[in-house]
This record gives structure tokens, sequence and C-alpha cells, in this order.
């Protein structure tokens, strides 16, 4: 973002969030038009966006919208941040659907006392990510509470996309002998978030997975016609994203152990905690299902993106069997993969 | 909504939510099944709502996106409840903009420990604002967050609606001239609030107004083709509402107070308090501006709808004099009316 002239003093002072911010009169104006405004420039001061685009109104055509709430504690660690989650976690559950993420609301829940240094440097990790994945954040909210209602800042993005004509993916769609196809390694957010929180006396070189999967999709959607669904494996890590899958399709899903892409630090730090990495949460790790005769394609089309790079068959589907996830191991014993039960990390996205 | 059959039993162990609620596994899965899936019935299992209305696709509409965080305190009171606020307050600024509300996200951030008895309550409460007015709920998100972490539950909700070819609302659009009108009576709800919270040991037989607004613009729509703009006046009151929109039209707007409709018992528990009833909140008022030649036509209008029996001229907009908003008193003396500087009451909406 280019800036014309130079910028005017800022009027927010002290250079702490305080309550009269979330009041709805002027202080909360100069810390919108400051914080938030200034970077993710709306077209308009409506408390309202006002869209269109050619692509929506095409018969055929549909419109997706999902939200998601982040709580993410540390809300700064190694690869992104709570913005930076906020953003791409939601252009990634219109991304695995199929649509072409366009548009981002943004709703803030600050803490009182909250250091607006902190604010801005996630307001430009927002702007950052959803300007590299094509994507307008068009409108906004923000509301401060009291010191101790919540834990620094809470992020709400709801996401507008378009799905163009014909396409349907759903994990219906699943048959068996669909290969399962991952793009990269996983359980890296999950560990990484652990290893931030200190308290474990852990650091091992990590970085959360945290990236947009648009770009990815549409590649993948471009070159396999045949693509049937895809999931973001995030809270409950692939483990459940596959059940879920499964239960949805009414097939098993075979995953083989060997070929599953895991970091000798993230593994490592799973034995030392007594943690399963397959329950281990990601931000930008996706999971999808091709008929075989497609595999080849999706796999080649996955790698020509940067955030495909690690793409892996790492399964397949079967005929119903009696539960709906199982895993060879390397040394040719077969287990049951369930869902998560409990909670492995609380507050991880 | 309609049963089937005869309900399953319950799965939600023990009436209170659990950090395992909010994990991504198993147990998250019961909770968002048994609370929220089965009450607002989305279309799909999908991580996402796919969606489409003859009226997107007419050449010239458009659509709208709007999106707000609620953390009111506390979540029930007279007249409504923090899930009816999360509906009504979406729609409202949707409708304001002259748009019809179609379709609402829901995202919870749930407080370990919370009531799931409550939970239950405030869906209902959702469900059943959406289905009066014509909205569906058609897709969220649940986040649990440890006991301390937020105050029993923050909703965020975005909307989307369709704005009509040629329908153009905004504060711009108002000319010196223009009559101000606002539907009923004000501060109803900050005033509830403020009681229910019991500290003040203040009780006065008051509810709040919180209500949704789309079928009362579209009558005004409808009535008045020369409708210029409206706002909902919430945080801040009317007084803020005005002065926004006195100052993005370049205008000033003379308020009559012997015209503004507010209840004795409400200007009671300001003067005791020493607050203005301005800069109270609202959750169900409505101002806009139309031309004096379509004043009576809009008067007439939203007299025909529930949410604007009260409806009454407070004041007109002339040129753009010295401060936005001013007001002619009882006795014939002016005043400035400013925006609220720092914050009446917190946590209103």
């Amino acid at each position: 973002m280019t800036v014309a002239s130079r910028p005017s003093p800022s009027r927010l002072r002290g250079g702490r969030v305080t309550l009269a911010h979330g009041g709805g009169g002027r202080a909360m104006r100069v810390l919108i038009d400051e914080l938030f405004t200034s970077v993710f420039k709306p077209d308009s001061a409506e408390d309202q966006a006002r869209l269109m685009t050619p692509a929506l109104q095409q018969p055929g055509a549909r419109l997706a919208l999902t939200t998601d709430g982040y709580v993410v504690t540390p809300v700064e660690f190694p690869g992104g941040d709570i913005g930076k989650i906020a953003v791409c976690g939601t252009i990634n559950d219109l991304a695995v659907g199929g649509a072409v993420p366009l548009w981002l609301s943004a709703s803030f829940i600050i803490e009182e006392g909250c250091d607006i240094a902190l604010l801005r440097r996630l307001v430009a990790s927002m702007a950052r990510e959803a300007d590299a994945a094509g994507v307008s954040i068009v409108t906004g909210d923000t509301k401060v509470v009291e010191k101790g209602s919540c834990d620094t800042v809470f992020i709400t993005t709801s996401g507008v996309g378009v799905i163009a004509p014909g396409d349907d993916l759903r994990a219906e769609h699943i048959r068996p002998g669909d290969v399962a196809i991952v793009n990269g390694m996983l359980g890296d957010h999950g560990a990484t978030i652990l290893a931030a929180r200190g308290d474990l006396a852990l650091s091992a070189p990590l970085q959360s997975d945290c990236r947009s999967l648009g770009h990815l999709m549409q590649a993948v959607l471009t070159a396999c016609p045949g693509l049937r669904a895809a999931r973001d494996a995030t809270r409950g890590g692939l483990a459940s994203a596959l059940n879920e899958m499964a239960m949805a399709a009414g097939v098993s899903v075979e995953l083989d152990e060997s070929a599953l892409p895991i970091r000798p630090e993230v593994r490592g730090m799973c034995e030392i905690l007594g943690l399963d990495p397959l329950y281990l949460a990601n931000e930008g790790a996706l999971v999808l299902f091709v008929p075989q005769a497609e595999a080849d394609a999706a796999l080649a089309a996955m790698r020509s993106v940067p955030a495909g790079q690690g793409a892996a068959v790492v399964g397949r589907a079967a005929a119903r069997g009696t539960v709906p996830v199982t895993m060879r191991s390397a040394f040719g014993g077969t287990r049951i993969v369930d869902m998560l039960v409990g909670e492995q990390l609380p507050r991880i996205c």
C-alpha cells in the first residue's frame, strides 16, 4: 500500500486500548480510523460493504459463506500471529469447499489495556495475508471489554467467495479406491504453539504452517476435474478431518504411516509429551481425495504452488469397514485412528 | 420448527461446557450437533454454506456484507439476550443500508464452565429472531476458552443481504431541508442494561428495544423512493449516529428536544445518574433522512409496521454550520450535541 502524503500525527494517545475505544463515540472513531480503515481501506464509510463480481452473476454460480473465531494463545508465535491465522483460516474454509475467496469481514474483541502497537502489527499482518491471497477485508467491528474479560484479543472473520458453476466438492462424493493426498508437513502449527507457550521449556526450530490455500486449491481444481472433496486439517488434526470425511462418505480410509510427512522435531516433541502427531493442529494442511486416475495430476498441480511443495499420497478410501479410519504402521500392523477424544491442546487457533 | 420424531437422549453430559467441547474432536461434534445444528438446521455438513438467490443475479444488484461482535453483560436482560441482539443487530446493519437481509453466520466464543442450558436458551432466541425476520443462520463456529479468558459467551454474527438495483442509501446523500425521523422510544436498551446490572439498585419497568428493523426498512424503501440514508443508533446513541451522518453529508442537523420520544422512566434514570439519553444505546432505534416532501409518506409507512409505531420527526438537516448537530431545547435555547466523548456505558451490546 502506498502513502500519497505524509501521514498525519497519531491521535491515539497512550499506547493502550481503553474502554472508551469501544464506546461508540469519538475515541472509537479515532481507533477505527487510525488502526483499521487506514490499513484495510474499505470503499465506504457506511457500516456495511457493498460488493459485486461478475463471477457471482453467472448462471449456476453460488455464494460461499463461512465464519471462524480465533482465540490462539500466544497471539504471536513463530510463523504467524492471530491476525494471520484469522485471515488464512477463513480463506481456507472457503477454498476447501471449492470457492474462490473474495471478501472478508473482521470483528475484534479487544481487552482493555491491550497494547496498540501489538494491534498495529496484527492488522498489518492481516492486510499482508489478504493481499497475497487476492482477498479484500471489506468491513469490520471493534468491541473493547474490561481487563480480565477476554484474553488480549479475539478475532472473528467471516468470508465470502464464489463457487463456479458445476463445482461441487463434498465429502459424500468420496468413493472406494480414491486416493488421499496431503500438501505437506503435518503438526507444525500445534507443535509450534506448544513450544511458544514456554512453560514446557521445549525449544525447537519450528514454525507454524499458517498459510492460505486459495491458490493451491484453484490449481488442483483446474488440474483435476474429478476432485471429490478437500478439508483443511486444523483443530483435531488430520485424524479428525479424515474421520469426519470418511463418516460423511460412508467409506473407510486406510492411512500409510510411512507416507505421512512429519518433521523429526515434531515427532520427537510428540514422543516426549505423549502426543500423537495425527491429532496436532495445522493451519495450512490440506487433505483431499481424488480418483486414482487423477492422483498424478493432483500431485503435479500441488507441487507447482508454494503451499503444495510437500504434496504426498498418504492413504486411500476403501469400502466401509468396521471403523472409519485405520493406519498401517511401518512394521505392517494396523491400528484404529479415532476422532480426537477430549482435547489435546486448547487455544490452538 | 417441528420435530418429526422423538428427540434422541442428550449426549451432552454434565450441563457445563468443557475445554474438550472446543477441541475439534468428538465432544465438539456432539456440542455442535446437539446445541447448534439441531436448531439452526444448515443444509450441509460442509464447513461453509453454499447459497444463491435470484435477487443476487439481477443486473445491478449488490451484495451487502456486515459483521458485529456482541459482548453485552448481563447476557440475559428484560426484552432480550445476547443471542437476540446478535441476530437483530446484524440484520439491522444490513437493513439500514437498504439491503434485504438473507443469511447470517454465528461464531461463539464460550467460557469453560458456561451453563449449557443458558446456551440452549440463547440459541433458541437466535433461531426465533431469525425466523421472524425471514433470515437463515447458515454457518457457524464454536471456540471454548479457559475459565476467566472470556465473559460467559461472546457472539459474532456476520450478515449477507442483497441491495436491489438502484437502491443506494448513504449519509452523503442527505441535503439541507431533509427531515430526520426516528421509529420510536430512545434509550430503552441502555437504561435496561444499566438497571439489569443491579449494582445501582435501580428498578424500573423497562425493556430493551432490541428488535430487527428489516421489515420496517423495506416498508420505508417502498413508500419513499427519495429516502437518503438510515442508521440504527446503537452504541453512542442517537447523538453519535447523527454526528456521523451530518459529518459524512457535510450538513448540520438541528434536533427539536420536545419532539424526542423518551420515556419518563428513562429520563428519570438519566437525571439521577447524570446521563444524557441522547447517548444511551439502543438496539432497535432507526434514524433516517427523507426529503421534506416524503416525510408524511415515511411516517405512514413506518407506523404500519410494529417496529415503527412510534415514528416521529425529531429534526432536520440544514446547511453546514459551525457544529454538526445542535438541539433546540423546550425553552427555546440551542445547545451543541457532540459525539460521545469517553464511554457512557461499557458492554452495552
